[in-house]
Parts: C-alpha cells; sequence; structure tokens
C-alpha cells in the first residue's frame, strides 16, 4: 500500500484503548484514517485523536472494509470472533487478548526480543500477556548470552490488567474504606481496598496454576523458543493502579555474577536500570507508570544458590504500556504493509 | 514466684503494643499487675486494660522495680539500652525488636517449633522477625518430615511493620491521592498511597539483600538450627495496613507431593490451610488480619522443578499478632516464673 494505513482500534474506550491513542499520537505512528470501535453501549461518542473528533462506531462484520491494521484490546472472546473476519478484510491485526498466542500460526512477538517473527504472520499477530512481557524484555538478553534454564517469579500486579473499570472499582472501593463505608464489588470479586490476592483467573485443577500462570510459562517459551526453560510463577494482584511488579529468580546454565547481568541489561533495548542501593531506590509501579521501558532493579546474586549461576532482581513495568498498547504499536510499526513517511 | 506476675510492657503506645494489651485480654493471660511503659511524650495519658485505666509511665532505669516479664516493642535502641536494665532488675524479657535475636545466648523462639529453646534463656528471648514467623510457621513442620534445602521466597510486607504511624501515613497518603492533594511523607521514605517498594531498611553494599532480607535468612537457620538451608528472600512493601503475605517456593532433600505437604500442614499447629481451588479462594491479608493463624494456600507442585523436590505456597498472617505480639505473649505464657492459675 501507498497510503497511510486506515487504522482500526477494537475496544477504544476501554484502558488499553486509551493508551493505543496516546502511544500511537506519541510515536508519530501514521495513520491515515483512525476507526474507533467498540460495543453498541459506546457509538455514537466520540475520542479525541491529534485534534480531531473521531466519532466511535459499533464494532460489527463490516467494520474493518478497507482497515489495513486493526489493534484488538476487548478480550478473547471478541477477538475470537472478530479478528479472522478482520484478516479476510484485508486488515492485519495486532491482538492484545490471549485468543491466539499459543496458536503455532501466530507470532506471539515483543519487537525488542523476536521482531523478525513478525513476518511469519498469516494476518494475525499477538501481543504477549503483560506478565510475560514484564519479565521477558530484561531476561531474554540473559537468556541469549548465558541460557536460562530455571525461573521462579512472583507478581504484584495492578488493577489496569483487569480494565478501566477494575481500575476504578480500586479507587472506590478505596474511598469506601477510607469514609467507613460498605462496598459492594462488582468487576473484581474480591475485596480490593488494601488487599493482596491470588490472580482472579480460573485454577487448573490439575496443576493449581492459575491461567494467568500458565500463560505466564507457556509464551515465555514459546516466545524464547525454548520449551525446556522451567518455570515456576505465583500471580498475585495488589492494590495499585497500572504498573506491574515483579520479583524475579533465575538459574543460569553458566556461573553467571550481577555484574554480567548489569552489563547485559544496560545495553538491553526497553530496559532502564534503577538500582541504587545507596539511596534504597528500586523500580517502583509509580515511577514505571507512564514510561515506556522495563524498570530493573535489586540486582543481585539468588543467596540460596551458592552455585553462582542464580541472580535475583525486581522488575516495574506499565502493564497498559509495555504490558499492552506500547508493545502493540511497536509491532504495527514493523508492520510492512505500513505507510512510512 | 507465687503471685500473679508484674507485667511491664515497653512501647504500650505502638502499633504491636496496643496488640499486647488486647492478646493478653483475649488469652487470659495472668497479670498481677501492668505498667505501661512509653516515652515521656505519652507518659501521664493512660490505656485500658480489663475495664481499668492504666497510667503510662515514662520509661527510665528505674521502670523494671518488682517486674516478673517485660515485653519489649519500642525499637531496637530502646531495647539494647533497657532490657539488660529489666534483666538486672530481676525481669524476664520477651524482646519484639531485633536488637538480640542472632546473640548466641538469647533464644530466638516460635512457640510452635522450639519452645523448648525457652528454658535456655539467661533473662531475654527474642520474638523473631514478623516475615520469619510467618514462612517458618508452614516451613517448619515440612522441615522436620522432609528437610528443605532452598527456599526463595517474596514477600508483601503491610505498614503495620513500620509501625502505627506508618499505618496512619498509609491511610492519610491515600485520601490525599484520592483527593489529589499533595502528601509529604514522614515515616516512609517513598510514596506509599498505590505504590509498592522495596522494604526500606539499608542496603548490604556486598549482597545487595536488605537487613529485612538478611534477618528472614539468619533468624530463619537459627530457629532451624539449620545453618546449610539456603535461602533467597525478596522483601517487598504493599499497600496493606496490617497482614503480611509470602510467596513461598521450597525444595526439600526428598521427592515430596502437594498432598503430603497438605497433610502435614493440616496437622501443624498455627497453620489455617485457605485452599479452594473452585472458588478461587486463597489467603489474603483482610482475611489474616485479626487472626492468630498462619493462612496457607495456592499448595502446588513447583513447575520450575521437575524433580518432584519443589512445592510453592501462598500465606498471609497478621504482622502485628502471629509476627509480634501473639508470639511474644505465647513465649510468656511458657515462661516457668509465671503463676498458674
Amino acid at each position: 500500500m501507498s497510503h497511510e494505513p486506515v487504522v482500526a482500534i477494537v475496544g477504544v474506550t476501554g484502558a488499553v484503548g486509551a493508551e493505543f491513542i496516546a502511544t500511537m499520537d506519541k510515536r508519530n505512528f501514521h495513520v491515515g484514517k483512525l476507526k474507533a470501535l467498540a460495543s453498541a453501549r459506546s457509538a455514537g461518542r466520540s475520542i479525541d485523536f491529534r485534534g480531531q473528533k473521531v466519532l466511535i462506531e459499533e464494532l460489527t462484520p463490516h467494520s474493518f472494509h478497507g482497515v489495513d491494521i486493526a489493534l484488538f484490546s476487548a478480550g478473547s472472546g471478541i477477538s475470537k470472533k472478530y479478528a479472522p473476519i478482520a484478516v479476510k478484510s484485508g486488515a492485519v491485526v495486532v491482538d492484545n487478548s490471549s485468543a491466539f498466542r499459543m496458536d503455532p500460526d501466530v507470532p506471539l512477538v515483543i519487537p525488542e526480543i523476536n521482531a523478525n517473527r513478525i513476518r511469519d504472520h498469516k494476518g494475525i499477530i499477538a501481543n504477549p500477556n503483560c506478565s510475560a512481557i514484564t519479565a521477558l524484555v530484561p531476561l531474554a538478553p540473559i537468556h541469549r548470552q548465558n541460557r536460562i534454564r530455571r525461573v521462579i517469579l512472583s507478581t504484584y500486579q495492578a488493577a489496569s490488567g483487569a480494565g478501566a473499570a477494575a481500575m476504578e472499582e480500586l479507587v472506590e472501593s478505596t474511598r469506601a474504606h477510607l469514609d467507613g463505608r460498605p462496598f459492594t464489588p462488582k468487576v473484581i470479586p474480591l475485596p480490593y481496598a488494601f488487599n493482596v490476592f491470588s490472580h482472579n483467573t480460573a485454577i487448573d485443577p490439575e496443576t493449581g496454576y492459575n491461567d494467568e500462570e500458565t500463560k505466564v510459562i507457556n509464551e515465555s517459551r514459546k516466545i524464547l523458543e525454548d520449551d525446556d526453560i522451567a518455570i515456576g510463577v505465583t500471580c498475585v494482584r495488589v492494590p495499585v493502579l497500572r504498573a506491574h511488579c515483579e520479583a524475579i529468580t533465575f538459574e543460569c546454565e553458566k556461573p553467571i555474577t550481577e555484574d554480567e547481568v548489569r552489563a547485559i541489561l544496560s545495553k538491553a533495548p526497553g530496559v532502564r536500570i534503577v538500582d541504587d542501593r545507596a539511596k534504597n531506590y528500586f523500580p517502583m509501579p509509580i515511577d514505571a507508570s507512564g514510561q515506556d521501558d522495563v524498570l530493573v532493579g535489586r540486582i543481585r546474586r539468588d543467596l540460596s544458590d551458592s552455585s553462582g549461576h542464580s541472580i535475583s532482581m525486581f522488575v516495574s513495568a506499565d502493564q497498559l504500556l509495555k504490558g499492552a498498547a506500547l508493545n502493540a504499536v511497536q509491532i504495527a510499526e514493523l508492520l510492512p504493509q505500513r505507510a512510512m513517511a
């Protein structure tokens, strides 16, 4: 195509949808025309894009006529139904849901790690799970230098991963708690104000792992193209609005020092080292919020492994940006059909 | 002694001090006379104990005359200065600070695990770090059946560990955040509302571990009487008021199944299993708050270890109760000099 692409956003009124708009604007992503798609409930309202009002249209099977790139973030069900329709209409889909991530015909891409996989797409490219992205942006460059054979990680996940309504519910339930008012949750099934809970996705009765944890394991293996990497993960929600944290311990095949890790990460794209031991200043969600980079700190030897093969670290990244919208827009930027300026 | 003991509480106005009072009351701990000690700032005020007003006195070197049992929770500096004075005056000290925990002459006691050590005391018995207690109440009975050789744990620590002022600051900074007002922290050096941060204790420049993490490692080894247990730990504060959580992965010398762990823990004193996969209901700080037991759930095979030696779980316990006041009162209950009803 020689024209600037027609870009559709599916789920434009959601938390990620809003960040698609902001990220495309910030990165000067070339857009010939923007189609803002959402459910019938939001149709007729409008959003601002580059100083223009864009009318929100109801998502229908006919929405993708003339669309070059479709960014989906409206849940797995919507993606399963409409992404194939968008592809048939000639669009390339970048899908933020989990619908197609493990499909062997669908590249699962973090551009800093495996941008080369984009060319294999058959119409759909999947955006990985936010917790997987947050871990892999720093782990992949280490893995390339010294194969990581085992990872144990615990997450501290923000409300944003459950959408704009969950963020609002965290705010409102916290306000109610402070005012001593009762609060009935509608989105998150557990009390969220000043509370921590195991990630509220279905548990596999066999393994006892929840869906979020299973995604981190399976998607990490697919992205790293290493089915043997052993991953143990505990996914937990904390009362934070929009950036995830992870405490990560990893074990490499060859011995590795914290200085080697620091040297690799200081050159790794998408990573910013925040590791000030003297000032006790490390990655925090309030610092990661609104930032493109994965913040990495607390880089130190894992004292539970005297063999010198293991390192621990603590990371934080904006779930809505690198964990979702930014990663998707980065993928879209690399699509060959995108018109270049 | 044949009389009911004179009990002094040092730091009676603090978060733990208040729980000493409540816990002694709840457990019908025999108190002949209560001495409520605090800094000059609080002297002259009074507290309620079993329907009586007890005048708060200023802590001085003369405070311990006639005292049988002194419960200290006023920070390490106060303990270092006054605990030896209390001992010289004839009192037995149960100290909640870190001042004497690693002293080889001081028993470090979790009654469910090593009550037998109490008899070795030379006047001072130390109450362990709250994160260590929370991990060890479930880990010790497993360790006894099948030696644990490696532990990797990440904490989700509440404000209460930093005292009543920190709890107040979490509330006030959250209120300010919701109202869009600026807030200058006084107690916690980092923004706390809707934020997560690495535990704010000094970092060892050599290991990169903070004091809280070092305490967990050293105290666990002392309590388990196993200097070879390998422990990696990441201590993190989350915006929760009073109960800690921990994601724990441990590796045993012999293979172990989740059913074996469940069987051991179902009989372990101080443990309550909360592990409902179908309802997605697991240990949470709001459920642990005000409870004596350590809640244990998410018991499952660690998928990063195919050898079958590793288990992961998620625990929560009230930092002010089992993590501090309750454990100390349990120790005091076992002192031979305590008069029995």
